[in-house]
């Protein structure tokens, strides 16, 4: 693995490293951590990379790494810059013929998405998208349980994200995590509804396996001197002809990262919570609620996909680390299996792509474009 | 106190009893308690009703009632008939010089409410509207905390109303409840916003101190055959600018009664469930979460309010009955003090009233006006 | 219902008035509520008992009552004095032809008990003893569970009655309640063991069935000056073989009154928190836990003593006071069974009586005997 | 690091190898990963171990790499074997000039705890320790709370630990982990109270810092065939005057690895539980109780302590591994310093070593006379 941005203090780029650790699976071998060639330096030095793989600029490291022989080189570039540096050295890592793993959202436009997506198609090399709340087991088990119909037709999803972190106008305090999320010209058009309304739109098409159709947007920046929507309250139509509500929020005072979601169906439905993410609780119209866990299987009460992203057993918690390390993993085997010419499992492939990524920043679009309008529903287009 | 409606085998009829009698202040002295004589000659009998006092009808009742002496005849009629019947006995009550006590919806239309408004105003009798869910005590506290500027200025408000009871088409099974309440010749316009919408905005104005001014509604029929919206999501904004969501759904499969509001200013919030309604989280910007909960005082980290209207020490749980009761017990206690020549105090006179039925009756026009609009936007009119 | 105690300022009278006035079926009709006469009568006056029926001693009252024509006189004697004025007026009571109703521990001393007992025995009257906590619809829920095998063979019980408001010397510092509960002359031979620990014993084998026969007490007193136990922890053995803790504690600063039971059995077993007293945590070995919950039915989960005992639809909380008005109601129904040649149902005599407070004046015997020895093991002897 | 044990389909040495990998800061570089050649050869490929240092035996582990120039070979020896083969690699390599981590409990008996303490004196090295629970940040916190006397002195102390996962006798069916814990040859004198007693022992300890002195121990078999206990109760006294209760069971039905505990001074206490690792609940006398969160300092709430062991802003769960990879990363940041000729951190030290592993021989030996005793109390002897 190769590493793109992600230096000293950058904060996913450390996540990342510990996702990729995690299983002893991948190492990282090499990096351009950083435009400032001493943190990039420094960064690399804390790390333990080799001088001769501590890169200055991404150009330099995809290049030279290209130039070593194939069983020298990096597998993989990851990607871990601030939205509007995605695209360009996903580009360059495809068209140089290394698969790439990029944090969400997958670019800064949704043409910067569609060009990756068309890049892919060409070259036939992976993409993943750290869309990272996809990889907690008790996800994959309410996703499956929704597509074996145990619910029946569903008919409601609710998915809330609200954060409190920039209840005050951080980004001119010297918060440079705000800084950059807030201004346009890094971040893209959407502030929260970039930033965390993306994962909340993924997490309810990944379960339900709907598609949002149409939307309704009434996006807010309720810190005076914000330059982008700081929270933001979405109503949504699915495909099978379901309702919902997407809220995403930044300026929730008290609140961490509580990222939610209900889903509704004829018979029952599903609620999930990140912030105690071992937990399904699962609902049914005639019988009494069950509390599933990940990791404790009862006589095969879970599915594959659950078991398969679980390390532990039950009542040993696992959490984001290990929900991220779960993408890494599932690529990393996918990954593994293509060098090696055998198939994937089908819970190895389970890890977002190219096409979450355009469905995410559709998301953005069409979410933006609908709080600008007076007409109430927006279609959703891609 | 007379009852109107509340017979055998009606569920919030029996409810009002309990509430009512609680505390020991107010008895049931006599009730038109069916439109079937039988019924009502039956419910008398086995509520210990004198047979001199059991009436056929409401306009039976309130004439003989009100040709008692002063001190024989009841203080105050209570309605809870269904909707389309809460008009004419209220009306009459009121004219024939009794207080009233009317279960939500406060009438059948807005018109009606009005009408009621102008005659509580021109008699000075005391009107009581039972929105039971701000009779709780850490509703009282967290209304109160924000009444004190404890969390500045409030920008966001996520109210839930999740029931899973007409998930099927329970109306055409032989389920009474379902029947009146899904048929709009005698509920109203509206169905679940009319039914448990209609607390969800009672409670987020009530807490708040704040106005909903306009709003953006999605109302739907999930359940193929139903004549009324069994679910719904509204966008909101309050008159000092806060944005809002208002979910209210009865197709919402394994859920009970699952009240929930958040409320999110600039330097924290509260979030209150009313299946878990002794606590009251109080979530802070740069402290860590509190956990208030009734009964317990910590040396008066609780309101007055908060105080007053619970029964028991900390620990000792209260519930929706003893919510009901608190509104009667005020009711009482300003009824009393009336009487009395006294002034009630502030706590006692805190129950919802027609004004609060207004809103209400206003809350169901504009949500049903809004859902047949393309227009994003309408504004709250009363 | 004529009352001895519970005079204004006294807490656990006015909880037995609102449990017995809930349901509608009980009158306050006379009292003797304070040993001070100025207090009883002003308590009288504020409950709107006539002069007639308010006596100075329950010796005058007892003796009035009996002399009134049987159409006239009070039904029953609730008696809600200390526990050393317990034993006096329920004899008395009993000796007049009076049904009894008393707050537990149900005497002062072991042979009181035994000789009320006997007394109950002779007359054939009926003897409530209000151990609240046995009253709550998901206990009950619980107790059918067990006996019907649903978890093989008991193995282990942990009951736990944690509160924290002895965390100071609070008798020295004119808290009534303190006073008498710590005081050996009015509270009986043990302190916290007699308040709470003997509702932790009645709800271990209420719910499971099963009698106590051996244990093994470490008794503490944590805050220096105080006369009785203020702490304790017990192992049990049960007459199954089965094993138990039992923890009784008025020091644990910052609970409030956290009363919660877990069962074991081969297949599975529960969980009840009194302070969420609706649900009912049932864990299964072979299957995800399941939730049940007091008032939801599911097409008939919950047995006929759970569905009983409970007043509103889940999702509408009880509490406390329905708890212990369900011990006033079965009792009630019980009388006016027998009042009217009938039979109650099963449901309707399940409350607690003279058998649970032998065993709950054993219980303290025994306990404080063996935190006097020793000896590992005590035989709990009766 | 160097692995003794941890094959193919062991549990705890998979745990060990992620631990380790997370943070980037331990290489596993040899293992004598089984004491069946074949399982020793294929784990150590599939861990990408080079042959030359796949290893059959750890003697041949620990010679072969002692022969090594010192910047070639390990730098310490983890041992994941089970309870019986801990003490002769761990002696070993002490005797080679390696650091040591092991897996609790230290060794099979007190004497070679013992031992081991006498050779780390001897030899200067670092002995470490893997009582994973009291690496979570949570825990961290409420020890520094109670170092700091935030809760005035401490009274009690309730540690529970159940798990359900030996409710049958499976050790008989196949199990080969329940196989070796319920084998006194191989596990120890004690069963549940070895396995996870020893853990909310050291748990009690290490959040209070506190020494259990007196203890009274019921030790039970409750599935028949079994041969050491699998449920266990104790009665504990601290060399405060602090009582305390120890529940440590493996048939407790449903559970699945519960881990609680809650400690209370005069002023307030806290309550934590492993399977919701991240809230710490502090409750206090006087104030509301407060929920303290990893990774959410709220300004300078949390201690040094606590925060140096997450890696992750709050509302991003961490859990088990996590915890376990905080014994890793203080004992490699500990070894790094020592290698460095610079001073830990008082963070970086905070893990545990031979003296915990000391006292749990020593409870080990204590609880299991005791259990055997007629005598009340045993003195805690080590």
């Amino acid at each position: 693995m190769g590493m793109v941005g992600g230096g000293k203090d950058a904060f996913i780029g450390a996540i990342h490293r510990i996702a990729a650790n995690m299983d002893g699976m991948i190492e990282l071998v090499c990096g351009a951590l950083s435009i400032n060639p001493d943190v990039a330096k420094d960064s690399a030095k804390s790390l333990f990379l080799p001088e001769s793989r501590t890169y200055l600029t991404y150009e330099e490291m995809i290049k030279a790494e290209a130039a070593l022989p194939a069983d020298q080189r990096m597998d993989f570039v990851t990607i871990v810059t601030p939205n509007f540096a995605h695209f360009a050295p996903a580009m360059m890592a495809l068209e140089h013929g290394f698969h790439v793993v990029i944090e969400k959202p997958i670019t800064f436009s949704l043409d910067e998405a569609k060009q990756l997506q068309q890049k892919v198609a060409e070259t036939g090399l992976l993409l993943c998208l750290t869309h990272t709340y996809s990889g907690y087991p008790m996800v994959k088990q309410a996703k499956q349980m929704v597509k074996e119909n145990a619910f029946g037709k569903i008919r409601k999803v609710v998915v809330e994200y609200p954060q409190g972190w920039l209840s005050k106008l951080s980004e001119r305090e010297g918060n440079a995590q705000a800084a950059w999320r807030t201004d346009p010209k890094r971040s893209g058009k959407a502030g929260s509804m970039g930033d965390i309304g993306t994962h909340a739109a993924h997490l309810a098409e990944y379960i339900t396996g709907l598609k949002i159709t149409q939307l309704c947007a009434d996006l807010n920046i309720m810190v005076p001197g914000r330059m982008l929507d700081d929270d933001g309250n979405v109503l949504l139509r699915f495909d099978n002809g379901a309702a919902g509500v997407l809220i995403a929020s930044q300026i929730a005072a008290g609140e961490e990262n509580n990222l939610r979601i209900k889903v509704y169906g004829e018979k029952g439905g599903i609620e999930w919570s990140q912030q105690e993410p071992n937990t399904l609780w699962v609902k049914w119209l005639d019988q009494p609620m069950q509390v599933l866990r990940a990791g404790s299987n009862y006589g095969a009460h879970l599915s594959s996909f659950a078991t398969h992203n679980a390390r532990t057993p039950g009542g040993h918690p696992e959490g984001y680390l290990e929900a991220f390390g779960n993408i890494y993993r599932n690529f990393a085997l996918t990954l593994s299996a293509r060098i090696a010419g055998t198939s994937p499992s089908a819970e190895a492939m389970d890890f977002p792509g190219v096409e979450d990524g355009i469905r995410g920043m559709a998301f953005i679009d069409n979410v933006v474009a609908s709080a600008g309008m007076d007409t109430k529903w927006k279609t959703f287009e891609v």
